[in-house]
């Protein structure tokens, strides 16, 4: 049990009961831990790796489940690194069929078959994906312990490809050389908060209902209003993935608003042709993108590995839109 | 000019003049480079990779022109960890079609092309490799800017697949569960060797010919014999490579009397029923086959990723051929 974690979390989200068995029966210790929504960048270097940025892929938590947004080669290998587990993956979103975004899942994949793996899968990405894995299954001979569920992904319109009990996902039809989409990852509308101060005294079996906004009538005949022992939930947050694409204000409207965008920013401004001609976006129109999007925070990556240092790519989107952030590697970022 | 190399290169093979501009044209200053044959591990885990070792891919440098053998996923990352120009390699040779050998493959020919690569690249592989590399291409809408040349391998009998002004590279038969060949590199016969002190009195034209064995006559007639001039040539060394595959005496003939073999010890002894369910080879058995085969030289690798630390695979390999080393990652070997 991690205890500073625990304690640090407070005050937040969701409420378990914790009893230690050196607790005597009596003590009753609740710990308030935190409903997460969460990205960890596992690479943000377009095209090719260089040194110190591996290509596209990120791990969203929410609330302990994994996610894995794009997979270029070596993702398997930053799990390692950054310490997380990819055995916890139960869904991989794939934006588009360039290398640097789906090169690394046949060897995830392998790995999590070789070392065990018997849950399913769900995989959404273009269709082709499946013929490109499959082939690569046939030719070594390997036949999956676990089953792969693929949904193939249309780039026509923006759509609802996915909905659990935490999040829904839709997809973004971006501006790329091949058929491409982004993401955009919504909370589902959360619960109300309990009120620590007056938890203690309410058997926990009624938290549930009270969290959903219900009444509860206790044995004796006593009511327990959920107004007095919760507060209001806070808003459900989304976190946009963009990447890649030239700027095009048809995806506009479906990622207005959101909490957190990521956006592909592979040049400089100065280099506006190049990304024209590749279908890019520069970091200047990223900030522009943002800002017109009303989004709260803008998070860039996808950079171009002609940059050995990315702060003149952060000040030119900054330039446009303050609250811009780089996709540096390793870094987790609270949604 | 790397002068502190050259200088520890004296006295080996092979001779070039070098001028230096600031050097008065009276001066000749003589250098002599060694005929470089050498291997570098930039992969040696089995299956999947783990913490600090990549899957199976080694570069072979043989008189600079770089060989790829295997090409696990993150290959291309391990050429800029290490600080090797992917660029210059000119050949690969894959020997199966299981991920940990391959996967890195797709990845690495994007990236060279990307950046700009035009000369041809010579892939020696099975033959449903051109299909898996085909169907990518295909999907991501690419068309290289270079020539691939592939030469698809049949694992039906060892035979010669390559000859260049250096090398000859041959098939071995390996026993796995799909079909797979390991390859020996041998060099070909090399050139008799100037004796330094005397070569300074001769002109460097008659270098190539004094080499061939062939004795030179001087327009005043005077004759150098080739044999007051240099020494007998090193013999021509040769590289086993066998990886993956369960022991059979089969290929023991292949390999004999090779002066380095790199042979596959996935797993320790005490799992020989698990090597041989999965068509391995243990580390014991590795140094046996290394004393049958009466190679000069060991290398082990294709750990298996339960192995924490390779001491005891490598003790274990001793206590049969005591000339045994580990391909640890990074590593080069002269061989």
């Amino acid at each position: 049990m991690n205890w500073k974690k625990s304690s640090e979390a407070i005050n937040k989200y969701s409420l378990i009961k914790f009893r230690p068995r050196s607790f005597q029966k009596s003590t009753r210790l609740f710990i308030f831990i935190t409903m997460k929504f969460e990205v960890t960048i596992l690479g943000s270097s377009s095209a090719t790796p260089v040194f110190n940025r591996n290509p596209s892929a990120q791990l969203l938590n929410c609330n302990e489940k994994y996610y894995l947004i794009d997979c270029g080669e070596g993702t398997q290998q930053q799990f390692t690194k950054y310490n997380l587990k990819a055995a916890r993956i139960d869904c991989i979103f794939i934006s588009h069929l360039h290398g640097d975004h789906y090169f690394g899942l046949i060897g995830l994949l392998s790995s999590l078959h070789l070392n065990g793996r018997m849950k399913p899968m769900q995989i959404f990405a273009p269709k082709p994906l499946l013929e490109i894995l499959e082939i690569q299954f046939k030719y070594s001979d390997t036949v999956l312990r676990y089953p792969i569920e693929f949904f193939p992904i249309e780039a026509d319109e923006s759509r609802q490809i996915f909905e659990n009990q935490d999040l829904i996902v839709k997809t973004i039809v971006l501006n790329h050389r091949i058929p491409t989409t982004g993401f955009i990852f919504q909370q589902k509308q959360r619960q109300r908060k309990i009120i620590k101060d007056k938890a203690e005294s309410v058997p926990m079996v009624y938290y549930t209902a009270l969290k959903k906004g219900l009444d509860v009538e206790l044995p004796n005949g006593e009511i327990l209003k959920s107004e007095d022992y919760t507060t209001p939930a806070d808003p459900p947050r989304s976190y946009a993935y963009c990447s890649d694409t030239m700027y095009d204000e048809r995806y506009f409207s479906v990622i207005k608003g959101c909490d957190t965008l990521y956006h592909e920013a592979t040049f400089m401004h100065e280099l506006l042709d190049r990304a024209n001609e590749t279908h890019h976006t520069t970091a200047l129109q990223a900030g522009e993108i943002a800002k017109i999007s009303s989004v709260k925070r803008l998070i860039i990556g996808h950079f171009s590995s002609r940059y050995k240092t990315l702060q003149m790519l952060l000040e030119e989107a900054q330039s446009v839109f303050e609250h811009t952030e780089l996709a540096v590697e390793g870094r987790t970022f609270q949604l």
